[in-house]
């Protein structure tokens, strides 16, 4: 099952051997630029030239909505904060705005299935267009999404990554809001890495041990439910997944396939990178992981990517607050590889 | 002894405690921008207000010094390329010219101790004018200076900070460059975290195994001429230091003094900084650790300064590049804490 993806095309593998050959003639010791040079030659491969150029306009997709599984007490925060929270992002207040404007990125919010009623807030239409349903069903007892939603969710994220990239992106980051969604991540994250609920589960927003109780009950449930299912995408969504998450793996998968490069974020995105890459195969070579979140479930999702965090500050908001604080560490990548003096050219000995 | 330094005043810590209240009320799960938090607490603490300003005029002074040790063959690299890389630093081709150039920084280069003769390459005053002597000695056998060029150098670390903070620099990064210099800096720390060779030394600038069995040696030589040393700053960096890092030890308990933040840098910096907590004490609440190298004496350096590092990308460059890796962060910190709206401002709910 591909879901009409197109292919995935390979990263340019002449010009990755054309930075790691540029890599060994800088006027530094081999290597000691460590996981810069590494990245270094991944953006050359993602941007098919050498040196790569630093991104220019990197775009943060929020996917926002809500969970039925928020009433089971699994959030330290009630319900309504969804909504609250996209009107934040529109009004420029929230963690992702200042971050942004701080990094030269652009945001977008998009609504999938928030449960609050956003017309009251007089949200632009660009925002609500892609909501799908009211709420994703509770997945311990119940279906999040109905098929045809999942497949609605997941081509609205597709849509939104071809929205950005005609518009010149040439960077994305997706990112998260919703009460309640760690929960599912943990979910899928556990079905598809086989990790149990007692490994996957955290705490998500800062809930205490009853709520970690409650909350990891609700995962080991929803795993039950997602069983048989966990190469069927669109099914594992609709068990137990959510139309934000759904949005955002069509979103990842689509920007592969446009040759686009993503800064992966904290938990959420690490759930929807792992069904991306079940919907475009080869997808995960256009990704770098921008940090490490505390939930446990992000490093079983990390490990199975084999994608190594650039940041690990022990954040875990979401919103593709993570993501941005790496971009510094892609433009020092991009600049290193292509302004640094060579031995030849600084008159520097080389190793004897 | 305190060679004359005046006391470090401490931190402001009634708007440590303002910041810690307002990042409570920011519109996030508290806790959720992990260390990005405890940075914006530091940083209204170094700079006295609530919210901190992000650092305005970074500034980074690259302490260049040869040693004799390099005649063991503990570097993969020759030793005149201390001199070709100054030449380089002023010509703007090295990575930390292309970091600061990137990050909004400054680069000051200071020969300290340059074997070779750099005369003869027409660099600027402001450059040569701190030259103690033309490398510092064969510290497995002999003292790497003398009581009086210690105490010369450690004057012109603080003068450079005194010259850089007068000229307005509200963040200063210590940087180094020589070859052979990670051989005094393991055995600086080694002395000073009771460490052994084996713990701390470490494949500096990528040496082989042979190399790293000599380095061992030098290290475990040098560490039996630092015994009884190491209450007395000045007398350990006349044994087995160097003119270089005893610049750059004034430098850093000279910013304390005079109120200025500092970000280190790799294993020459965590040297540094454990002999000026000694000229200075209380020098280390002005400091933050911008990353952890992949020296096996900087990460013995970090546990002794109860400090943790921001970026961990297994650099081992030197010159201050991790540091400046850090400073994206310092601004994320200081934006977010300045800029967020609050639960109250975006009428977004608390926890329940």
């Amino acid at each position: 099952m591909s879901f009409g993806f197109a292919p995935v095309p390979g990263v340019d593998e002449a010009a990755r051997a054309r930075a790691r050959a540029r890599q060994a003639r800088l006027t530094k010791p081999t290597g000691a630029l460590g996981r810069l040079e590494d990245l270094s030659i991944w953006l050359a491969g993602v941007y098919g030239a050498c040196p790569p150029p630093a991104p220019a306009r990197p775009r943060v997709v929020v996917f926002a909505g809500d969970h039925g599984v928020a009433v089971a007490g699994v959030s330290a925060y009630p319900q309504e904060v969804t909504a609250q929270m996209v009107a934040n992002f529109v009004a420029g207040g929230a963690a992702v705005n200042v971050l942004a404007n701080q990094l030269g990125a652009g945001v977008r919010v998009a609504d999938l299935s928030v449960a609050t009623e956003l017309r009251a807030l007089d949200l632009p239409a660009e925002v609500t267009k892609w909501h799908v349903r009211a709420g994703s069903g509770r997945i311990d007892v119940d279906d999040a999404l109905s098929r045809e939603q999942a497949e609605q969710a997941i081509d609205a994220g597709a849509q939104i990554a071809d929205l950005e990239i005609d518009a010149g992106a040439d960077l994305l980051i997706p990112g998260d809001m919703g009460i309640g969604n760690t929960t599912p991540a943990a979910t899928l994250i556990g079905a598809l890495t086989g990790n149990d609920a007692g490994t996957v589960t955290g705490r998500g927003t800062g809930i205490d041990d009853a709520a970690l109780d409650r909350k990891r009950a609700v995962v080991a449930a929803a795993l039950t439910r997602a069983w048989g299912l966990t190469t069927d995408p669109v099914g594992l969504l609709s068990a137990v997944g959510g139309a934000d998450i759904a949005a955002m793996a069509g979103f990842l998968a689509q920007a592969a396939v446009r040759r686009t490069p993503v800064v992966l974020d904290g938990v959420v995105s690490g759930a929807a990178a792992l069904l991306a890459r079940q919907l475009a195969p080869g997808a995960a070579a256009w990704w770098v992981a921008g940090h490490r979140s505390v939930e446990p479930a992000h490093t079983a999702a990390l490990d199975a990517l084999d994608l190594h965090p650039l940041v690990d500050l022990d954040l875990r908001l979401g919103e593709g607050t993570g993501a941005l604080l790496a971009l510094p560490l892609l433009t020092a990548a991009a600049n290193t590889l292509a302004q640094m003096a060579t031995f030849d050219e600084a008159h520097v000995s080389d190793r004897g």
